[in-house]
């Protein structure tokens, strides 16, 4: 039996306050044989909502051209004003290998979808993250500077021409940043004090962007109902930046300051292999194999 | 979309040296639509064939049907002599409860299928494990105690009467067990050290037998080629003794010694749940659920 396998889609549309518009595209993307639309999560103060859907490559290419179709019949960005930052109907739409395919197949078809995105909507595509054609344009933030009001100043730029599509933005549907990266883990570690300084200063010797781990995004705050600190976390490679060792490493700083970790928590979902790996670490597991989870010879994966 | 359960079926049958009787049995059980044949292992000095099936009830229960019709004509257990216990031509068949079933539902399982059994070809049946009809018929040893050559005196005895079936054992196939319990786990810790003394005080203080967890059976043993010791486990019920349990109980009482675990090991296959204990436990999660794994969620499982 061949193993299936499953990418995760997570677009972003800059939709968040009609729920009838929202309800129509996700009854169309439901219609489409081969994906499944696991979660939709709107925000009206961002005018924005989320789309998680899975499956197999062609079925996504599918439904990511009807959401263009849908969105862009909808959407009209010269009207849209929201505290999220944006620059198209559809703004981003990453691509996420989850089991039985590799990043390279996954950035494949970000950029088999972001050239018949261009050519079938006449909308610019920006290649982001693992897709992107130059280390300038992997980070989102920076693609989407400028947001939609920005775009057509931006496009002229040396370095900012879009990779597929014309060099102006869509007059409704400003432009669109399609990519694929590794799955998100949104993790948490709160700390067992009320010392706001410890949980920032953990933060700082965590995230990249301060010299921690490469894949580690870290702030520390207060949750103030339960007198506690936390230092919350996105970890954006948990293959090269494992969970145990972002854990331990806390751990280790807060006890420097003479403070325990009182309990970690996971937001949202969680790769097994995350996990897996967590288990191996900490059991001293030699030899082990994917292979050996009963779940995943049950289901003939590996 | 509906969780599809999934129960394992791990029959064993007194033939392991033919291997063309094996073959056709296997191919026999190939056939039934909804199940899988995960694996076959023979036996030659126990001429012994372990089977592992998985699918829904109905069709595991047709296949153990099926596998009953094609032992009994191939096997005849007046001419078997084999290393291994044994009281059947179809020795043992337990039913695992994996994914989305209880461990009722498998015992509901075992009962029915034991019914038919032996209606439709005469065999006694005993119940075991979770599904004995009394504390003393839980043990598959006490069970299969005198073995084929035993059975019809056993039969006679006061509280050895079959579940299921004839008071006396079919000539050819002797007499089952079918019952229910939960996946084993083979897991072994390898110590830094070649004192065979400490891996045995360690086993004694871990298995059941000896005053240690309820569901651990440990025995410490010498790999005489590495240098080394190990303590030898099967976990036989994960949830209630949980393989981070017993790791932290041999660290302890290795340490006792001034002993190092070197590494552990899990032998064969292990149920994703029992490894994300582990992780659970170590990373300090709080209010995680299986439902947050990826892959639970894509599947439409729990």
């Amino acid at each position: 039996m061949a193993a299936m396998s499953i990418i995760e889609c997570v677009p972003n549309i800059s939709e968040g306050r009609d729920p009838g518009v929202v309800a129509r595209i996700a009854s169309a993307l439901r219609d489409i044989a081969g994906v499944r639309l696991l979660d939709v999560q709107s925000d009206a103060a961002h005018h924005r909502s989320v789309l998680t859907l899975a499956g197999e490559a062609g079925p996504l290419k599918l439904a990511v051209l009807e959401l263009f179709e849908q969105a862009m019949a909808a959407i009209d960005l010269r009207e849209h004003k929201g505290e999220h930052p944006r620059m198209g109907a559809v703004d981003v739409v990453p691509f996420v290998p989850i089991e039985g395919v590799t990043m390279e197949a996954c950035v494949a078809l970000a950029k088999d979808v972001a050239q018949e995105v261009a050519k079938r909507f006449g909308v610019p595509v920006y290649l982001y993250e693992e897709a992107a054609s130059a280390p300038s344009r992997r980070n989102l933030e920076d693609v989407r500077r400028g947001e939609f009001e920005g775009l057509a100043a931006k496009m002229q730029q040396s370095g900012w021409q879009p990779d597929f599509g014309p060099h102006k933005p869509h007059a409704t549907a400003g432009a669109t940043a399609i990519g694929a990266r590794m799955p998100l883990i949104a993790y948490n570690i709160n700390l067992a004090t009320n010392r706001l300084d410890v949980a920032k200063k953990i933060a700082a010797g965590l995230r990249m962007s301060s010299g921690g781990y490469r894949f580690v995004k870290a702030m520390g705050l207060a949750l103030e109902d339960r007198g506690i600190v936390q230092v919350s976390m996105n970890l954006t490679n948990y293959e090269k930046t494992p969970i145990f060792r972002v854990f331990e490493t806390v751990k280790r700083e807060a006890a420097r300051y003479g403070v325990n970790v009182l309990e970690s928590e996971i937001v949202g979902l969680v790769p097994s292999a995350a996990l897996m790996q967590a288990a191996e670490f900490y059991l001293q597991l030699e030899g082990f194999s994917a292979k050996q989870v009963l779940e995943n010879k049950l289901r003939g994966a590996e």
